[in-house]
């Protein structure tokens, strides 16, 4: 194990992308990896791209990577896939974009399926994140696929939340009905050479006034992803983003927050484990068939499960 | 509360309402309210309405309504908004459409905000369900706002999931990449007289042709909600699979899945208040502080915080 963290600490990318394989899956040993690279973590500046399906969020990244690159930066890319809750498996899609990266050696592509049997996030891209920073990538990207609930965990995860729209798709009006406009730290209008990106972005505008002000205003940039436009100036918003961040106190407090939420939801994982490890599949069973047969309701059939496992 | 009770019993739908809220809120109060009606729910046909935004599923629903109410049969409606997770308020928008039914006394329509700091269904949908089921409605459709995490989490709770598409707007291609075309068990092709309908539906039956067939054909409906259009046909196709799950033996296993699913979750519930009740805000505040200042990792947090909480 200490030969792999010593060729990680070298910069070795294969150690690195095997550690990350340990950390994903969640195995003690990659618990152990993350115990031991964790303090070196919290320096990279981690940004998330949300937005729709078809919005061009996998160009923009690869875009906003080959910037960074001639600003003389290595980039960590995090890209999620949403996979079938059925069988499990990631659709890559538009991934083959980003292969033009994956052959510039300052750039790290990590595709990551999500998991669990609800969709949404992997639970351990945390963890996958904090290996990335550990490693010394000055820059990591976490692009989602799909829209909302996606789109709100991420922004717990990164520093910097970017929300990208189009014109003439009416997707102003849907991140407004979904509240995901009020995680955004930066707003970006891209495939801005179409029509209707003007009134997009006055669109946008309109919203931001009437959402609250956290004493910060919202930026809107407009890219054209696919021929570079517009990108250097949002690595500059990005940029400017973080060193507000530093700036106003909100790290800290967005690191104390997220912390929080991860410290939290991991307790939650490890206690329901425990339940089901204290507990018989016969106890279970019978509790679920009192629950399915209507003679017990799930609440009264939840606390006596607790009980059963907790008297152990 | 027996008061309470025996209004609900006599079909006063003051009452539904007024335990629905405390239901629904989660309280002591509703989980007893809960106990005593469980018992008596099970004998609903439940339908899950779910597809993008602006696919008209309000509009369905309220046909489907319709319908019903012309075969004689009271129908209930839960419409689930998504709120924002910073203002936790429900945006009405198209339940609008729906107070032309709110005047008929034979349709009884709840509209219910999605909670939670991440979106998505409130954890109390179930029980919400389970009430409307107690009341006696043969019929209670859930119709969701959003795509996504909602419409996977709709399949489990009801027992017949209807995805509403629309021509022209690429969605079929997105639903098979979400996954979620494969928790539909009858597919909707809606506003089916603007162009492109036929070439949607053929679309759909390719992608149908690719995925595992459980033994049943997924019928491909077409229907115009605004008209009524396809409506009478698409009741008869909700129908014909309620009674295909009564007779294939999928109606007990989809019971129990979703009876194990709702206690596991209940029970972690549970746990995480439990943990939370028994742990200073003091302890949690400094593993907290810990692990946003990088000198532990959230799992070891995580652990230290569970074994504190059982010490106690």
């Amino acid at each position: 194990m200490s030969d792999l963290i010593e060729r990680f600490l070298a910069g070795e990318r294969r150690a690195l992308s095997r550690i990350l394989t340990r950390v994903e899956n969640g195995t003690p040993e990659g618990r152990e990896y993350l115990r031991q690279l964790y303090p070196r973590s919290g320096r990279a500046h981690t940004i998330g791209i949300t937005g729709g399906a078809g919005s061009g969020k996998s160009s923009l990244t690869g875009s906003l990577a080959s910037e960074l690159r001639k600003r003389g930066h290595e980039v960590g890319v995090i890209a999620v896939d949403p996979s079938s809750p059925f069988t499990q498996g990631a659709i890559l899609g538009d991934r083959i974009r980003m292969q033009d990266l994956v052959l510039d050696p300052g750039v790290f592509v990590r595709s990551m399926a999500s998991r669990g049997a609800l969709g949404g996030l992997a639970p351990t891209i945390d963890d996958v994140v904090a290996v990335m920073d550990a490693f010394g990538f000055p820059y990591v990207f976490i692009e989602t696929v799909g829209a909302g609930q996606d789109e709100v965990e991420i922004a717990g995860t990164a520093l910097t939340t970017v929300l990208v729209n189009n014109p003439g798709t009416g997707d102003d009006i849907q991140a407004l009905k979904a509240g995901i406009i009020e995680i955004a730290d930066v707003l970006v209008v891209n495939k801005a050479d179409r029509p209707g990106a003007d009134v997009l972005v006055s669109q946008l505008r309109a919203l931001l006034s009437l959402a609250p002000s956290e004493g910060r205003d919202i930026p809107i940039l407009s890219t054209v992803a696919t021929t570079g436009d517009g990108v250097p100036e949002l690595v500059d918003a990005i940029d400017e983003h973080r060193a507000w961040l530093d700036t106003s106190g909100e790290l800290d407090r967005h690191r104390r927050q997220e912390a929080r939420h991860q410290v939290l939801s991991v307790a939650q994982r490890i206690l329901l484990e425990q339940i089901r490890r204290e507990t018989s599949e016969e106890t279970l069973g019978d509790l679920v068939g009192q629950v399915a047969g209507r003679s017990l309701d799930p609440h009264t059939a939840a606390e006596q499960l607790v009980e059963q496992g907790q008297a152990v």
